[in-house]
């Protein structure tokens, strides 16, 4: 199975649209590419208008509905990245993740959290999707969503400025 | 109205002097440049000596002054910008800003804060303007600022090393 | 003295190993290089499998423990750069670093933490540590750590890709 299949595949088990617009208008942008490198701004669980997974992680949101959240998370950055690519094929490596977990008082399993967003593009981008990342607790995120997460991600070469 | 003059009426109205020294002495600094990139330090939203706005949004900062707060963060990684390079016109495009929100309890609107940063941005710069963003609430920031922004900008490749 | 020696003299100070097996197996890692890029995953204070320092600072924790902590961290971070390289001497420059810091209701010192960090890079690498930095204050850290640090790091030219 290819990174394309195995991304089809991950967006069908949680109800994803891989063609959803997912870009913003306005005064800022969701992915923005420079050089070989592309910059993905934080994303949260939502699809279509809906924040699928929403409260502090540890309290209303168990550790599995977080990292069902952090792996629609992921999937919309690798939406957008293939939107904008048309090959997944085209990622060399992702870079840098980092992953902001609505916390509650005293809980600290965001590693684990996380390891929902890493496992899953893993998966998808085999050795490509093993990346530096960084797992913080943060007390809000926008519209009460459970996990927040961005990206870096380098391109091969011969990708498309 | 090209982007300096921009910079400069949006500095008068927001009672800030461009030709303020806001770098940092010392074992870290405000700004560094490598290659055709600039990273600019957290700032938060300093006046000279004074942090304009303190305190929890969404308590007792309302989203309003927390867009203040915002736009004099963006002001200052400007003002650091213009006087690294001495013109706004040799950046090709901000690439990532991270704007992190003091918040209190309940208060999902950092996105709403983050507009006031990503308007002004917007405003000045144009399409360079243009940006990737992730926005988090988080517990606390240093001096008790109501939030702190920090950037990755790209400088057109003609841009002095 | 030199970087490594200077290094090596931090790391008996702390009690560190410098050639502990910091490494992560699994879905993400410790270090990634691009170009002359290095990216650093988030640090905690660990020794071997022991968090040295937890709890939230300005209650739990002093500042000069939290300062400590995250003396920690920059090892970690520095003892990856080195297994890696093999010579802090490739070390170009210190791009960015974030620090986050585990923090009580009301404790704004999240700089003089920071501090505690900037201070080693500095004394380590000497001008090659001067970076920029974002210091914030989050509710919750995995593991309960006190502190947690990331960087990017700039390689001189020359390093081995």
């Amino acid at each position: 199975m290819n990174r394309n299949e195995a991304f089809n595949l991950a967006a069908s088990a949680l109800g994803l649209d891989p063609n959803a617009d997912l870009r913003i208008g306005g005064n800022y942008t969701s992915l923005l590419q420079e050089d070989h490198l592309i910059y993905i701004s934080g994303q949260i669980p939502r699809i279509g208008d809906v924040v699928m997974v929403t409260g502090r992680v540890g309290e209303e949101v168990s550790v599995a509905e977080a990292q069902r959240a952090a792996e629609i998370c992921v999937m919309r950055a690798l939406t957008l990245s293939l939107q904008h690519l048309g090959d997944l094929d085209k990622l060399k490596r992702v870079l840098r993740m980092n992953v902001y977990v609505q916390s509650a008082n005293g809980f600290t399993q965001q590693s684990e959290v996380a390891d929902g967003a890493s496992n899953l593009l893993r998966k998808i981008l085999g050795e490509a999707g093993v990346h530096t990342r960084t797992s913080v607790g943060v007390f809000q995120l926008p519209k009460n969503a459970a996990v927040e997460i961005d990206m870096v991600i380098a391109l091969h070469r011969s990708a498309p400025a």
